[in-house]
C-alpha cells in the first residue's frame, strides 16, 4: 500500500518523508535531527532510497555524521556506494565499529576494493581479521551469512555451570538463542535453546536437553539451501563447521529470511524477464539488464513471424485470418505461463521431483485440455458470429484445443528439462515456453486455416 | 533441484520416496516404519504430498497410528482433510493434544466444521477454550498467528527473580525468545532476551535490560503487516495485545516468515495468473481456478482482434503486415510485463511511494525509450531486408517506440493506480497491461501503415 497513514506503527509514512525534505530545503538541521533520529534504521535506510540523488546529497551534508552502521548495512547496493562516499572517514569508522561481524561482511562484500579498505581499516585488528575470513568463504556461502560470535559449552558441564559462565561473560553477542555443545575438538555435538537452559535444575547435563533437530551447516554450503532448511525444518538457530567440522559460526533465522527473501525476489523478477535490479537503479543500468530478455523476445517474435510467412497466401486470401491468429497464440501463451510458473515454484520448494514428475505433468495437460474445449467453443462462436463462417469457428476450435494442451504440457516439461541440465528455470523457461505456444499457435491456426478453407 | 542425493542434510531424497513406495506395495510395515520414522514431520508432508491419492491410502494404512499433529500442520490444505479422515479418532486425539496453540490453530482453519470439531474434541478443555478465543480473531489477523504460551514478568522484578520464577515453571513453551515485561494491568512495557537475561547479574532490574525497537501487535492487525514489520524491523518476537493493550499472546520470527513465504508465493501465482492454489490440487480445482483469468485474457485478445479488424483493408492489400504485426504487440507486453513487475514488487515492499512515484515513472518511460529505440533499429533493419521496403522500416521503427515508451508508462502507472483504488496490483495489473501494449502496438503499426504505405 503506498499510503499507510492509518497505521501508526510503520514509521515512515509519506508525510514523514516530505517533512525531511522541507527540512533539507530549509537547511534546518535540527528539525532533521527530530525527524530522523527517532527512526528505525531500516526506515532511514528506505527513506535515502525513495528520496532523488541531490535530495540525499543535501540530506547527508546537514546530517553529517549521524548515519550508523545499521543504516548502511539496510542500504541498497546500489545507493550504499554513493552514501559511504559522502560520508568523512572518522564517521565511516564510527559507524562500522558498532556492527556484528556479519553485517560488515554483508556491507562490504559489494564494495570496491578501496571502499573495502576504508571500511576495513575503521575495525579493530582482531574484528578485522574475523571480517576477513568470513571474506574468504565463497560469495552467498553459510560462512559470508555466519555471525562468528558464538556462545558455546562443554557438553559435559551442567546448567549451573552454564548458567554461571554466561554471567560472567562480558561480551555476550547482541543476540543468540542456542548454547552450542561442542566436543572437545570443537565439534559441535548438539545445542540448547536458552529457554530450556532457563527452566531447567542447575544439576541437569546439558547433553540430556539438546534438542532434536539439530543440524549443521558447512561454512561453503550456498545459502540457498541454507534458507531453504531453515524454513522447512523452523530452525532458528545453526551452528557453522568447517571442513574439519569444527565450529567456526551460528546463523540466526533473521538472516535466513533475509536470504529467503531475496530468493523469492529473485524468482519473482526472473520468471518477468527482469533479471536483477531495483527501484534505485539508474536508466542506463536498468536498460542495459533488461536488454537481453527483450533481444530474446525479439528472435521469439521474429520465429513466429516466419511461421506467419508460411501462410501469406492464405492470409491473402482471407483476411479474417490476421485478425483472428493472434487470439489462439496469446491463449497458449497466457496457459503456458499458468504452467510454467507453477512447475517453477514447485521445482524452487522441491516440492515437484521424481515421485510425481508425471503426475503433475498428466494434471497440467489434462487442465489444458479442460480449459481449451471449454475456449474452443468460446472462441468458434465468437469466429462464426463475427465472419459468418462455420469452417473458421471449426479451425479455432481446433487450434484453440491443440495450443492449450501444448501450453499445459510445454509449461511443465520445459522447466524440469531445464533444471535437469541445471540451467535456472526461472530465468528462462517463459522465453522457451511462449516460444513454443506461438509457433504451435500461428501454425495450428493457419495450418488448418490452409487445409480446410481454401 | 529435483534431485539432491549430494546433499546429506536434506533428508528426503527422491531414492528414500521410492524406498517407501516400494515397502508399501509389498505391505511390509516395519520397513515403512524404519524409512519413515527417522523423517522430520516437514519431510513426511512433502512425501505425503507427492504421492499419489491411492499410494497414499495405502501408505496411511499400513503406517496407521504413527502420523503425528506436526506432519498434519505441515501438510498442505488441500490433502490434509483426506489424511485426517483416514485416520481413527483415537489416533487423532493423540497427534493433535501435542501441539502448540498456534499449530491448532492453524491445523483446523482450513478444515470444515465436522473434522473441526473431532480435532478441538482431543483437547483438553482449557487448551480448548484457548484454540477456540483464537478463532474468534478474523482470519489471517495476528491473532490466529499467535501463540498462547506467553512468559512474562512483572516489570520491577530483578534478573534474579526472573530466572528463580522460570526455573520452578514446568510448562515453559518449547520456543520462547524474550521475556515480557508487563505492568499491573498485564500491558507488555518491554522485553528482555533470553540471553540478556542469562548475561545480566542477579541483582539488576528487568525494566534497565529491556531491548530498543520493542513493537506490539494488535490482535485484530492483518497477518501481512506482521509479517512486513518482523522483516523490516529484524523482530524475533513481539507480543499480541487486545483493545485495552492487555498481553494476548507472541508472535515469533518462524510465524512471521512463514506468513512472509506465503505472500511472495501468492504475488508469484498472481503476477503469473494462476491465483492461489498448488501442486496437490485436483484437475477439476485447477482448471476452475485458471479459468478466470484465461477469461480475462481472451477478452483483451478479442479486444485486440478488432484493433486489427480496423485494418482489414491495408493488410489485404500489404499482408507482409500480417506477418510483422505480432511483433511489436509481442516486445510491448514483454517490456510492460517488466515494469510493471518491478512496480508490484515495490509497491508489496514500501520501496514505491507518493515520495518517488515521479522518478520512477519517468525512469521507466526513459528504459522503454532508450530500449525502445534500440529495438526499433533493430527490427526496422529486419523488415527492410526482409521485405524490401523502407518505408515499412519507417513504419516498424516508429511503431516499436511508441508502444515501448507506452509498456513502461503502463507497466508503472497501472498498478500504482490499482494500488490506491484497494486493487491487489498484483492480481490485476498484466490483463490491464498487455490490453494497453497490444492494442497499441496494433493500433500504432497498422495505423502508421496505413498513413504511409497506401
Amino acid at each position: 500500500m503506498l499510503d499507510t497513514p492509518q497505521d501508526p506503527q510503520i514509521d515512515l509514512e509519506p508525510t514523514r518523508t516530505a517533512d525531511v525534505l522541507a527540512a533539507v530545503t530549509a537547511r534546518d538541521a535540527p528539525a532533521l535531527h527530530r525527524l530522523l533520529d527517532p527512526l528505525h534504521p531500516a526506515d532511514v535506510a528506505d527513506l535515502l532510497e525513495q528520496i532523488s540523488d541531490v535530495q540525499r546529497g543535501e540530506l547527508m551534508a546537514l546530517w553529517q555524521g549521524a548515519i550508523d552502521g545499521e543504516v548502511l548495512s539496510e542500504l541498497d547496493e546500489s545507493i550504499r556506494e554513493d552514501v559511504i562516499d559522502a560520508m568523512e572517514p572518522a564517521a565511516l569508522a564510527e559507524a562500522v565499529r558498532d556492527l556484528e561481524s556479519d553485517d560488515v561482511v554483508d556491507l562490504v562484500e559489494d564494495l570496491d576494493a578501496a571502499r573495502t579498505e576504508a571500511v576495513l581499516d575503521a575495525l579493530n585488528d582482531a574484528d578485522r581479521a574475523v571480517v576477513e575470513q568470513s571474506l574468504s568463504y565463497p560469495e552467498d556461502s553459510a560462512g559470508r551469512l555466519m555471525q562468528r560470535e558464538v556462545v558455546m559449552a562443554p557438553e559435559h558441564w551442567t546448567v549451573g555451570q552454564a548458567i554461571d559462565h554466561l554471567r560472567t561473560q562480558d561480551d555476550l553477542p547482541e543476540q543468540f538463542y542456542h548454547l552450542i555443545l561442542v566436543d572437545p575438538r570443537l565439534k559441535p555435538t548438539g545445542y540448547v535453546s536458552l529457554g530450556r537452559l532457563l527452566g531447567s535444575k542447575r544439576d541437569v547435563e546439558l547433553a540430556g536437553l539438546s534438542e532434536d533437530g539439530f543440524r549443521t551447516f558447512q561454512a561453503e554450503a550456498p545459502e540457498e539451501d541454507v534458507a531453504y532448511q531453515f524454513n522447512q525444518y523452523h530452525l532458528i538457530s545453526a551452528p557453522v563447521v568447517d571442513h574439519n567440522e569444527r565450529l567456526v559460526g551460528v546463523i540466526t533465522i533473521d538472516d535466513a529470511m533475509i536470504v529467503l527473501d531475496e530468493e523469492h525476489e529473485e524468482d519473482i523478477l526472473r520468471l518477468a524477464g527482469v533479471g536483477e535490479g531495483s527501484l534505485t537503479d539508474r536508466v542506463v543500468e536498468t536498460t542495459k539488464r533488461r536488454f537481453p530478455w527483450l533481444a530474446v523476445n525479439l528472435v521469439t517474435a521474429i520465429l513466429a513471424s516466419m511461421v506467419i510467412a508460411l501462410f501469406e497466401d492464405t492470409i491473402a486470401t482471407v483476411v479474417a485470418l490476421a485478425v483472428l491468429m493472434p487470439i489462439v497464440a496469446s491463449m497458449g501463451g497466457n496457459a503456458g505461463t499458468q504452467s510454467l510458473t507453477v512447475a517453477v515454484r514447485s521445482i524452487a520448494t522441491k516440492d515437484l521431483t521424481t515421485a510425481n514428475v508425471w503426475r503433475v505433468i498428466r494434471r497440467e495437460v489434462l487442465v489444458g485440455l479442460v480449459n481449451g474445449l471449454a475456449f474452443a467453443i468460446i472462441i468458434a462462436i465468437v469466429g462464426v458470429i463475427w465472419f459468418g463462417s462455420p469452417v473458421l469457428g471449426i479451425v479455432l476450435f481446433l487450434a484453440m484445443v491443440i495450443n492449450m494442451v501444448v501450453a499445459g504440457l510445454a509449461g511443465t516439461v520445459i522447466p524440469v528439462i531445464l533444471d535437469k541440465l541445471k540451467i535456472d528455470p526461472a530465468l528462462a523457461s517463459g522465453a522457451f515456453v511462449t516460444t513454443v505456444t506461438d509457433i504451435v499457435g500461428f501454425f495450428a491456426f493457419l495450418g488448418l486455416a490452409a487445409v480446410m478453407l481454401l
